[in-house]
């Protein structure tokens, strides 16, 4: 059994993140990390997970205890925090997956400028793989350093590789990506905006044109596509707890009819286990509480214009879900393990 | 008081219709008509409406006592149906407002083939006047028949008209319409997709790229601003009961600031009680249960591209409340009298 | 036009009077306090009250230019903070209506009890009339000075009061009332518990045995009706935004049938027009958005046990609009003004 | 591996007994049995499956084939239904475990009476052991023939079993249970009822003192602790999908401290996994999802009155869990296995 460190588990991905190690059969949690909660017992701030983890207690960050106690470290910590506890000794002896956005884009002056934080360790950019799974995993398998990406990109990224891949589409037009999230999208912020009497009933979008996903989409897609897009990007807030559907709208180069369209698809993502191509059009529904990414699809073709339509769930498949896949991808578990 | 007759009042529109007409100090309801229905006190049907129309009984249909007991005439029927209620008769001497969409659109064969409906009365066509108050106020004036616009209709039209009117759009793009309606915009459907244990926690698109509420909008937009859009919409449902929120993606001809976008809609709306210009985003919640349009913006001024939201609530500014709003235009009533 | 003051306009009872006011005919808001607001329009505050009140303006407290300003002062406040605004020129020159609990309880110590707080004008506390409406009406019309009653006490109150008075109830048994309310009973608090995430697909009970609204209800009750009650009292929050349900369990003294039970109720409230005695159970829905109190029964004839259910929604008929119908009575008004 | 059947698989607890067996390791789905389905896939049905049991394919009932292909039978259909299906050869060969209540009740008058039809096979209803795992595994480990508990009932029979069992209640007077359940334990109706706009934003009793999960109850608790009680039973529908919670007031003989109690409780609960006494209140949440049992208190000493709160989810603990968890203990199996 290898032993798992969670650092940063007050917030909802180091929930799932508890949620999913309890259940994995080849790891353990040796330590779970909350200088706020040290000396808790988990099931104390959880009680949900009371009976599934009893003996794991909150501690405080002790570098020196930790790099003894533990194999793979999971980062579940705000942007800007993370890059303070990665230094040589955990890239060189652990596996370390980051599932804030500190090392998730390779240029310093872009990460700094979205999120308006000096990286004070962008020498470790170029080693952090960015852990899309199904797209990357030829580099993640040989990796020890993860960005995990984030709950949107990824409802982005999935959907736009194979076309970005196959140059279908018209780069003279902005691809417009409309998404729609649930309220753990925000994490759990004590804040007016997230009140129940605020966001039951109600719809709304937010930061538009500027949510801090773009960079992450457009970089990684033209590393692995040589493609660049412009996207016009506008997330919503959705009542409901989990999942995120986006619906991108795409200028095709040329006609393409939609069978050939499900027929690319089907070649890049036909034998994944956790991306499913629909006849139908995907829901949150269908995916909430699952690491499954929905894929389905709407074409004019006359207008040549496509709709790619993607749900996950945004704590799974956009967070913890795909964070402990690229920990069974780089230790060679069935990449399941875990999340079924 | 004028007398007011409801045919076809077994639904949301209608009830609508009843519990804003209770309300209002000019007329009075004279008669509901439900055929399947009739013989029931409509308390019976709406238990929360008791107390405010106690007297209230369904009839079936009479054409003959009918006439001489309405001035005014709803007909909040399904689509096919509301035609077949319209005669000579009634066009000359009564008020009528149909809330279906079968005057909407003045082409007899677009009609027909977005309904896949034969059209019995085309002839009457061209009388009937697209009832979106504000942009069409001074026809609905002296008008008596009313094709009230559809709710997602209302949504895109509002937004739209003073871009078009202005000749700001970049018509060689589609303009993209995501939008998102609660499950009431589905009307009263006894459908395994509208089941509590489906709708709740989901998210999902539906009918994409041909949704019947299109030609609508194309053809009404296109005869006030003499501009033809090519749109791309699709809309999708929420988990709550009331309201749409439109996100509309535009590219304009040529770079313009938010600020003069602004004063353009200002110059437009400025003065109208239920379109509310915002300087944040809309939400759902801010025009649920109510008559009011808002509307507000986001823009990337380099891109030339302009993202313009827009919420109403569907049962109400996107139905029953504009068709009272109409109501009160032709008869020279205060606009807001029982919708405020 | 009488003139409104609301003193403590921020939380959702103050909005709530805002929006009911607006749209009374008889009395205008001439002043409206919130010292954290002052300054900014309501709208600011309450985007979705945007054209209905666009020039009130949240002012803060100044004694001696409100006792020229207005006639009637509803004060929306937190308990323990309403009895600081009250004083002998009040209490002689304008109508009082208070939405906190401070003046609902006559007994100094069982408030001082229940709410751990010194009570600084224990003097008034016989002036004050406690504000249900449809039992207290005669003592209400030559009153000015209103304790307003509480949510949950309201929805017990009402269904309690005929079998007390008519001396059916077995007082050798506690009644057991198992109450249900919506999210915004909690009042606007910025807590955790009240988050989205917490209470979205969540329910629970809280404080058992031990609210603070059971003191108003067995000391109104018993000056009523000279009997004495024992309450066991269990409140739970419900994941939906408005409305309370309380079920009622009662030991009968005797057989009855439950059409003698229906006659009973009839008699006390069959000429109320906010009260609705149904023949099936009442629910939430009937009455969210409405000053209505909807009562339904069930009955184990051979047991001698009556369930009593109570519907509200708890910021009208359970705050607010109660408030409302109170300044109607004193005032002479229709008391449906404003309220339908 | 063992075999599965599942006979009637179209509702929920049949979709959840397919979720959880797809993921338990010492058992595999052989057959599935959905007269309405035949020859469709699942995840054709039940979408958000796929990937999970892509093979398994609805097929009509073949009593000749299914007793060559199945060693154990989960029922998971209507009542009245699930009798037709047992047989000697079933009873002696199969391990057999009904969903339904066909089996719940041994008198075979309360049966015919409560569900208002005929029992066509009560000779068997000796041989069904009740299928609460803790109070009744040592029955079960060596039965067949299981009748698995319903969903309220085991909300019910669970904490009221150690108060019974040590003859601490008063039965003098009515145990009041005021239940509330998700729209999910309604089962997959087409009904008006169960509308997404008729239970969102909604909450309501039904069928109050008369639910057919009450005989249950009263006779195997009657079975179990020699000790008769008199149910006060209403259940209420919540606005969310999954979960019941029970609030139960009880009558204690004489008076007992709350730590006291708790101590009881601990005796006959302590060590089983899946119920778990709580400090706190139970909530929805904390259970949804899980097989838990979750278990809290309210105790009023003086007035000997208690209040004990139990939390399950109604597809799972209520249900398909419970169900397996029975698998689990008659094949000596870890009872968590697939249940966690």
């Amino acid at each position: 059994m290898e032993n798992v460190v969670i650092v940063g588990a007050s917030g909802y991905t180091g929930r799932e993140l508890v949620k999913i190690l309890t259940r994995h059969s080849k790891v353990k949690i040796s330590a779970i990390i909350s200088n706020n909660n040290s000396g808790k017992f988990v099931w104390e701030l959880y009680p949900d997970l009371k009976g599934l983890c009893d003996n794991l207690i909150f501690e405080k960050y002790d570098r020196m205890s930790l790099l003894s106690r533990g194999d793979i470290f999971f980062y579940a910590l705000p942007h800007g925090i993370s890059m303070k506890y990665i230094d040589d000794d955990f890239l060189n002896k652990k596996i370390n997956i980051d599932l804030s956005a500190d090392f998730r884009i390779k240029e310093k002056f872009i990460y700094e400028k979205w999120y308006k934080n000096v990286h004070i360790h962008s020498e470790y950019l170029e080693k952090a793989v960015f852990g899309q799974c199904e797209i990357n995993r030829a580099l993640i398998k040989n990796s020890k350093f993860i960005a995990n990406p984030g709950c949107y990109a990824t409802s982005m990224i999935v959907p736009l590789y194979p076309l970005m891949k196959e140059n279908l589409i018209d780069l003279d037009y902005d691809i417009i990506i409309d998404s729609k999230s649930g309220v753990s999208g925000a994490g759990k912020k004590l804040d007016n905006m997230y009140l129940f009497n605020e966001q039951n009933e109600n719809f709304l979008p937010y930061n538009p044109l500027g949510h801090r996903h773009i960079p992450e989409v457009v970089e990684f897609l033209k590393e692995k596509t040589d493609n660049k897009i412009s996207l016009t990007f506008v997330p919503h807030l959705l009542p409901l707890t989990r999942g995120i559907l986006s619906s991108i709208y795409i200028k095709l180069k040329e006609k393409i009819s939609l069978d050939k369209i499900k027929e690319i698809y089907n070649q890049y993502y036909g034998n994944e286990f956790f991306i499913r191509l629909l006849d139908k059009l995907p829901s949150i529904k269908g995916v909430a509480y699952t690491n499954f990414c929905d894929i389905g699809f709407a074409c004019n073709e006359d207008a040549k214009i496509l709709v790619v339509f993607c749900a996950i769930d945004n704590l799974l498949k956009g967070a913890s879900g795909q964070a402990v896949q690229n920990m069974n991808i780089i230790l060679g578990f069935d990449e399941k393990e875990g999340l079924i």
